[in-house]
């Protein structure tokens, strides 16, 4: 069977889980690991696509669970799906609204059928359930579309951690019989906390669905760095070495690093643009914060070196100055500087599973991050 | 004496007092009459300077008042002033800082000194006077700088306004004699509201002093739209075919095509970001609101045959959408068009000076326009 997206990989790292692979989708080709900024309602906040495919996007998420809810999937499908809606023809992935019913919604209340919950815009009665998760999805049109899964409000029991994990098999198995685009990719999700056997029961499970690729979810809600360590190194083990393996909801490049290091080839964060909106910048130095007064005169930008257009042509100054005038072009200019240092920590992670050095990279990055 | 920025008279319209021009100024050339977008606190808002260049703007302006309070002249003059700070190379015009004394301070008071004043930020007690509009102004760095003047609050007696025309002159001696840099050019101002004798007599005062343009003010505070044209058609008159001429705050479509008939060349305003960000687009057709329902579904642009980045890429429904959303990228988008749209239709106005039919072109834009 011809798959809608392929997946290569091209080189493992001798001393870590890391590899260096190539996806590709029918809008293109993602070098891996990669980044992918969040365009939650169809629009990666403030920054037009011109300027985030200079900042080196490839490939972008949109959130199912918005853009059902407005503009409505029909609307963006007969605007040509998400592709010709947003004015981006580079790889899109949409999740499955699921994560965004259960941290959103008013009021969900789950069955096994699916959850029922209310809009947190107007407050409509709606139901996501697995059918309705790819349906939108298919309407949506994304390169690759996600299983609705159940992620459990932390903290949770084992009992239910297990209860959740049994759901997202059932869902996912009723997601893949429900999906019917041939030019879509569906990935599954495994859940199951920090619990090592359920991960590992999820993942096996999942597996036997044969799906085009494999999200490891409840990684970013809550649990401690080492508690994600430790259930990543367990899922991505039991995970085929020839299916793209994406982990969902983390952008801080030290934990990107660490999930490299245990086979992970994808990310998306909202964390570029939300600190950008907030004044603040990743640097291979730690956090900058550019509304401290210490950059009131600063001359130099955000970080040497860096390529961006923030970077290229304005001081610290300046953008203290546009943060505390309000001005939109600092958000603007902090979020594009921010989508450009992921895209430039994955590229020098790519160079390095390449040359062998991954590891020494991971060390002489997290050094330079500082605590 | 060398002018550090000149003026030619390219072409004269055969049937108005239309002109095709040429300002050459330290940082470029500007083919007049052209539109200045307007920079308030040194970008204009929510447009990065490549989007601005592509949009078709030369030349911009900053305000002068809102930067001398934040962040000071003194940080825009070390970050090597408004071109380096702000990241544009092209000719950028401040004004003096008056009118906003005027408009937006709180309670502020008027002596034949200057204007005492508080800041509308933090309340601080602040004065401008000539000398200071000068200093401030030479530290900012701009190509073109302008006189402080006295903009009477409308309405107002004639005596009020004579009252104002005498300081404003006095103001712009002072001015003159203020002003050190060889490498900016200083305008006068006409004031006189609607009355033809006042603003002859303000014109003819400046003149004999020399300026190296003239701005005709307080036309865009309240008069109606035949009074401007009036005060216009008269003002004009008394300017020398040598210098540029400013009509300062005026952006309508039809004000410009008024205003050209008069001999005006150079034009600013805050309406095409101002309404961009308010979801309200410039076209021929007269005002496109992309909140309407009737966009829900539209897969045209905002104008058909428009090279801007928001019509190239993008329907009316995504647009209303990015609006409804509250995100950022509708009134980036928005701002984009609408300063594109001023810059088209100043470039349309050039071309018909040049072949000689300035007239016929002012009436089919008036009439597409409607009421």
């Amino acid at each position: 069977m011809s798959r809608p997206v392929r997946f290569q990989t091209l080189l493992r790292d001798p001393t870590s889980a890391a590899r260096r692979g190539r996806l590709i989708t029918p809008h293109g080709t993602v070098e891996t690991p990669a980044f992918m900024p969040v365009g939650t309602q169809a629009t990666v906040k403030g920054i037009t696509p011109d300027h985030l495919a200079a900042s080196g996007t490839v490939m972008l998420l949109a959130n199912t669970y918005h853009l059902a809810l407005r503009p409505g999937e029909d609307v963006v499908a007969r605007m040509g799906g998400l592709h010709g809606f947003m004015g981006w023809d580079g790889p899109i992935l949409t999740d499955s609204g699921g994560f965004q019913v259960f941290s959103l919604a008013a009021r969900s209340r789950l069955s096994e059928g699916g959850v029922a919950f209310r809009s947190h815009i107007d407050g409509r009665l709606l139901e996501l359930t697995p059918e309705r998760a790819i349906a939108i999805q298919e309407a949506l049109g994304a390169d690759i579309t996600m299983c609705l899964d159940h992620c459990p409000a932390l903290p949770a029991t084992k009992e239910a951690v297990a209860d959740a994990v049994g759901r997202t098999v059932h869902w996912a198995g009723r997601c893949r019989d429900a999906h019917t685009r041939p030019d879509q990719a569906l990935f599954g999700i495994v859940q199951g906390g920090h619990h090592a056997d359920l991960r590992a029961e999820c993942a096996e499970a999942l597996i036997k669905l044969d799906f085009d690729g494999f999200a490891v979810g409840g990684v970013s809600v809550g649990e401690s760095r080492e508690q994600v360590r430790e259930a990543l190194a367990v899922t991505t083990h039991h995970l085929p070495e020839d299916r793209p393996r994406y982990l969902m909801g983390v952008g801080r490049p030290r934990d990107i690093l660490d999930a490299v290091a245990t086979g992970i080839d994808l990310f998306d964060c909202v964390l570029p643009t939300r600190n950008g909106r907030n004044a603040t910048c990743l640097t291979d130095r730690g956090l900058v914060k550019l509304r401290n007064a210490s950059h009131r005169l600063d001359p130099g930008p955000i970080e040497d070196g860096c390529p961006c257009l923030a970077c290229c042509n304005f001081s610290r100054a300046y953008l203290r100055h546009l943060f505390l005038a309000k001005e939109m072009l600092g958000p603007i200019l902090a979020s594009i500087h921010n989508v450009t240092y992921l895209h430039r920590l994955t590229r020098r992670i790519r160079q390095a599973i390449t040359e062998g050095r991954f590891v020494p990279l991971r060390a002489e990055v997290l050094e330079a991050l500082g605590p």
